[in-house]
């Protein structure tokens, strides 16, 4: 490592400002570049990891994995032949040497992320100190577990009427200061469906402050354990309860809350996308990304 | 169709506040299940489809689709054997006979949506629907657009210090009530990345809102068309310059606004994931879904 890693974020940071990379214009999402691949491995099941990112597992020397946030299960079915390393316990000043070494030896590397890099990925310090070392790097996008738990909870996280609107957010603690956590402003707004990653630890706390702040102690809380791993679990409960129920179960991590009616497949309007609208040709009516 | 959706509907909802479908237990997100699967096609690149629902729409008899919400590449390259039926202007008393019909004359059925089913899908509608007329559905989830035009832009929709938060939301019109918007909330909070779904067409009456309440115009906006597909585009300003370069690139649909530093790729700190806190064995602070 020849700098602090930091150095490299400030550098790339600046150079954004500067104008955008060109690889932003001449890459469309999902393309193979050269380089590093930041791969979004999905919430758990081998299935949800994308037809890229396994074909680019598959062919890997070197994959350098989020530990046990990435379930064993897909690295089993397709990193049999690769050399696997976890990223727990190592920092940048390990981690970015050793992903360097190897893409400089021709070996060919890909950087496995839970879910997609994008949410609470803290990829891209990596992408920028690697890129500072003359390693290109890229991201392929992956299945949030939010979005796992959704299925498994055989509902949307929007529903029409109900939840128009979602927030993926993370409660205070020590990474976050108290005035930047927005769970109540969020829930506040009546029609937010409010995501809580990193928070299974905190879900107790996270409910006193709701109840502090004169939310309805009945709102629909449910909790998705491990979505699409083989020991996923769920807690139904509300603001009142749930922290109980979480306590109560055993769990400290891994856990995505989900707060409001849509988690808890409340009565919903039907939307006129396949209605009225539809037929009056309207351009977004349909369109339903 | 022996009966009105919104009966199906009404009936399904009232139906979860007495329990949750024992499928919700006996599944993970990501099982396939017996029934018609609603698969998240993913952005648009064939290869940001997930492998589990590249396995079902390559199997399917029958995929219905959402028209040009989904690329015609993913269809050619996944669905050549296959009927292929597009949904748009077609109606929930045209779409659910067509896939309960096809569903009990023993094909094999797939309703394929764009991007991830759990966000401004309209999939649960058809679901119930279905589920009423005796035919079992669930969800395959998918990657959503933001996350594919996160990846082409080359940063995180959150950046620690910078963007703690990520809101999934769509402006006011003539399917979300004025008070119902909150595009200028989740702004004024700061720190949340705001992604506007189904709002090309009002980007300028968005902007024009944003001034209207004392926003910064030089709030960064970036805007990116069609994030992975073969004619992906991204234009970039700020709250005063955008809507006018959307304009006069004649986008009136399928883009994706993405207002907030994260978009930019501006600074940000290094975080603790790979640092300190990794090392002193915080259960949550290497969980980056």
């Amino acid at each position: 490592m020849t700098e602090d890693p930091q150095d490299a974020i400030d550098a790339a940071s600046e150079q954004r400002q500067r104008g955008r990379d060109p690889r932003v214009y001449d890459h469309t999402a999902g393309d193979v570049q050269d380089g590093i691949p930041f791969v979004g491995a999905g919430p758990g099941d081998p299935g949800l990891l994308t037809v890229t990112g396994k074909e680019l597992v598959e062919e890997a020397d070197l994959v350098v994995h989020a530990g046990s946030l990435v379930n064993s299960e897909l690295l089993d079915e397709y990193c049999a032949d690769a050399e696997t390393v976890s990223s727990v316990g190592k920092d940048l000043e390990e981690l970015i040497p050793l992903m360097r070494d190897a893409h400089e030896a021709g070996e060919t590397v890909v950087r496995l992320h839970s879910g997609d890099p994008a949410v609470y990925g803290a990829a891209l310090e990596q992408m920028d100190a690697l890129e500072r070392e003359g390693v290109p790097t890229y991201i392929v996008p992956g299945v949030t577990s939010a979005f796992a738990a959704a299925a498994t909870l055989r509902t949307q996280l929007t529903l029409n009427g109900t939840a128009n609107h979602v927030a993926f957010t993370r409660p205070q603690g020590r990474t976050l200061d108290a005035e930047d956590d927005h769970v109540s402003e969020f829930v506040e707004m009546g029609d937010v469906t409010t995501c809580i990653y990193l928070g299974t630890h905190a879900i107790p706390d996270v409910m006193d402050r709701l109840l502090a702040d004169g939310h309805d102690p009945d709102t629909p809380v449910t909790v998705v354990y491990h979505a699409s791993w083989p020991d996923e679990d769920v807690i139904e409960g509300t603001v009142e309860t749930i922290g109980e129920r979480v306590e109560d179960a055993g769990y400290r991590a891994s856990a995505l809350v989900v707060i409001g009616d849509a988690g808890a497949g409340a009565n919903y309007e039907r939307s006129y996308l396949y209605g009225d609208w539809a037929n009056r040709g309207d351009t977004e009516s349909e369109a339903d990304d």
